[in-house]
């Protein structure tokens, strides 16, 4: 059963995390939390959300899905396929929330935890169907992250555990399922591990709060992003491998680091101590600036991954491909003017020193209106592993007007010339409010992968072709075609 | 003093990726290590940090360093400016190192442990000049991590750790100055830490080592390249801000996981289990694979949080900008043929679906070799900030062949016409073995970028620009100049 309704029950940084998420992947969400600022709270992340959205992918998404706060929880998940329960960490109230779910939801219907550190098997005792219930663990922003832990209880359905592998990756996740359940499950007992010897470190007065965040995010943390502490350590191990590595390594446990195996006390002197050096390392940026630079550099960080195929990047792909797929055949062109091939916002790394989309990106701009257009007339991902493909041979481009990071911007493509080996095509790029920024003419070969030259395409692409081609000799011929560089009007 | 010759002590994976670091900034180096494969392990490191270089940044560096193994540690450390100390983690070996590095290099050579662990006031305990000794802790692979921990002990003069903050940055690193020793200083801290409780999740049977490392690298590790852990709670604790977060989730230290507070017994059972693991893990890739993926990783990321301005990336930024202060005006051109703007190797991330550079990259390739003319004739950073610049407003390309991946490739440029607010230039996109791969026509105009309309450039910038124009006017036409698309020929 596919999820297309979903009820969240506890708006906080989490739900609303989960809410952003959900909506971005064309989900209708339905919040029940009772605080008067709820919804203020939750607008903020859903606007952080559409703008990180907007440049993490150019794949074709469908609408956005609907927000609905309801009036009571039994409203929020009569109707709903899965319910996300986001309420405090406290074993009473979330037991409490399930009985009232349970009255009014459909028994089907999924319910996923968000804790970070009770077992499932505590959450279901009470339940009256328990088999539903497990625990999906994200972390915050829960909209950009892909990781989610997933732990069944003891009564927990095996079937509600595959159902929630299949579906969290629909909505660009990395499910990893946890088979033993423990306190705090994984993630958080790492972080735990860290947070605790932090504070130590702090506390004795070893580091600010400032050097300590910076001997992680210029050092190992650049590691963590895309290797974990076993796959860094077998290739610091080199080719003498893992085993090598471990005899080296492991016999330090014992060495009498002893602040490591102590809590340290948890006092208002302790709070008082790494808020202040808190404040003075970021409190010059608000929580709502510190929110966007991590959302933009999370954003970069999986762009960069995807274009080196590894990681969080290949999660990226496999999302995109999905929406590739997802988006299926478009509808049949209307063939009496230009066709919309792309609508996105400029990325903020496409602009350069002038504060403007650079030059080169207008280029990318056009070549992904091709690419559009491309995979508009059957040339598509399947097509181009089978030998087939185009390549630019030539381009002109009108630099018309400047445009700055994050205007919404679209192309449209006209068809001058279509058969045979060759095509013409002939683009616009317009800012969303019509304004026209740049023209792009470009001929394209059809070329055989395997030789690297010309051929003709199949023939479902040159019957696909011909019908726009045709269409479009109808329209008038763009102003700026055939123009060489400098030429007077 | 400043540093031009180093010499390695150890020449391990730290002492190579030293080697290497300084080796790629014009930093003569001089090994000693008495191994009989030492000099093949370098190389295989030097071979990935040459790798590396080329995609990580695009400033003009100067000539790589000279490398030398020598037969003995005096000759090694005679000359060296700088001794970077890195044999095993044994205080009575570094002890008897340093005796015999004080016999032959100057007084005033600094040293550096690599040390990831020993306090610097044990290291100096016996040294005649302690006060040059401090520790300067480094992240595998160094060529490519930025941070350094730097440690002085109790002996160690002011002047030496100055030193070291003022030289580092130099070599495209960030110093994080640890006033205060302990073992294992800041970074191993806090590795230690979470090294620990990864081996309880396995040893326990809680998740494997691919669910754990995937737990890191989908999840907090994309988090940590860019925000350490102090930061990061800072946001998700929202507005309330870090008082917030600390009253939150500062009571769960006390709650009873306790394995957090234990140490594993280290047995071969444990070793065999997460080797085995490991195998599974990563063994269909080879150690070097696993190298050359991390790095291209490390670059990419790096990159992208360079496009945001903001941590590793602005290190990266301020490295570049040393690099381009460090060039300085190039010798007079050679006005009887086109200038060489460009030469690099293409970045992996350049290529497309069709296994060859993207055509987007041609006009990025153009675009750098125009921003290289540009500076030529003073249309630099600061000009840009006095308000001047250059606009592109016609471009046009003839793609001529593919080019692949890690392609050394090269631009020449030539000026048709450049007076008043215009600008005319001709590139060639060329192959380093010579062959045309594509040209590119750009009419370009000098913009005020207060205004954003076209202005006449300062007197120097015309000047500059007129000498090259009347240089450039006795070259014969380019082939395929003034040319349209489809044009024939």
């Amino acid at each position: 059963m596919s999820i297309v309704r979903a009820a969240i029950v506890g708006g906080g940084v989490i739900g609303a995390g989960w809410a952003a998420r959900l909506i971005e992947n064309a989900i209708a969400v339905t919040v029940f939390d009772p605080a008067p600022d709820a919804q203020a709270k939750m607008q903020a992340v859903l606007d952080n959300a559409a703008q990180a959205y907007a440049k993490l992918t150019m794949a074709p998404r469908r609408d956005t899905g609907t927000l609905r706060f309801a009036a009571d929880l039994a409203e929020a998940v009569a109707d709903a396929d899965l319910i996300v329960e986001s309420v405090p960490e406290r074993l009473d109230i979330k037991r409490s929330v399930y009985a009232d779910i349970e009255a009014a939801a459909r028994p089907d219907a999924l319910i996923a935890s968000s804790t970070s550190g009770i077992m499932p098997t505590d959450l279901q005792a009470g339940m009256t169907h328990p088999g539903r219930l497990l625990v999906a663990h994200p972390f915050n922003p829960v909209y950009l992250l892909p990781v989610v832990e997933i732990v069944g209880g003891k009564a927990t359905d095996p079937g509600a555990i595959q159902r929630a592998m299949d579906f969290y990756p629909t909505i660009g996740m990395k499910p990893v399922h946890i088979t033993r359940e423990i306190e705090a499950f994984v993630a958080d007992r790492l972080l735990e591990s860290l947070w605790r010897e932090s504070l130590w470190l702090i506390k004795d007065g070893i580091c600010t709060t400032q050097e300590l965040d910076d001997i992680i995010r210029y050092g190992f943390g650049l590691r963590f992003a895309q290797m974990g502490i076993f796959e860094t350590y077998r290739v610091a191990g080199g080719e003498a491998g893992m085993r090598h590595f471990m005899a080296q390594f492991g016999p330090c446990l014992s060495w009498p680091w002893s602040h490591l195996t102590d809590v340290p006390d948890f006092n208002d002197e302790l709070v008082d101590l790494i808020a202040d050096q808190s404040d003075a390392q970021s409190g010059h940026h608000t929580i709502r600036e510190l929110e966007r630079i991590r959302d933009e550099n999370l954003v970069a960080i999986q762009q960069a991954l995807k274009a080196n195929d590894w990681g969080a990047g290949q999660v990226l792909a496999e999302y995109e491909r999905r929406l590739f797929d997802g988006a299926g055949h478009q509808s049949e062109p209307d063939l009496t003017a230009p066709i919309r091939t792309t609508e996105r916002r400029v990325p903020p790394d496409w602009t350069d020193y002038n504060n403007h989309m650079n030059e080169a990106r207008y280029l990318q701009a056009f070549a992904d209106a091709t690419d559009a257009f491309l995979r508009m007339i059957g040339c598509d991902a399947d097509y181009i592993a089978s030998g087939g493909s185009y390549f630019t041979v030539e381009t002109h481009i009108r630099h018309l007007a400047e445009v700055a990071a994050n205007e919404p911007i679209l192309t449209e493509t006209q068809v001058i010339a279509g058969a045979g080996k060759k095509l013409h095509l002939f683009h616009w790029l317009k800012h969303a409010d019509g304004r026209l920024l740049a023209t792009g003419e470009h001929m394209l070969v059809h070329v055989s992968l395997q030789t690297r030259a010309a051929t003709e395409p199949a023939a479902r692409i040159a019957k696909a072709l011909d019908e726009i081609a045709q269409g479009h000799a109808r329209l008038p011929a763009p102003d700026g075609l055939g123009r060489a560089v400098g030429q007077g009007r």
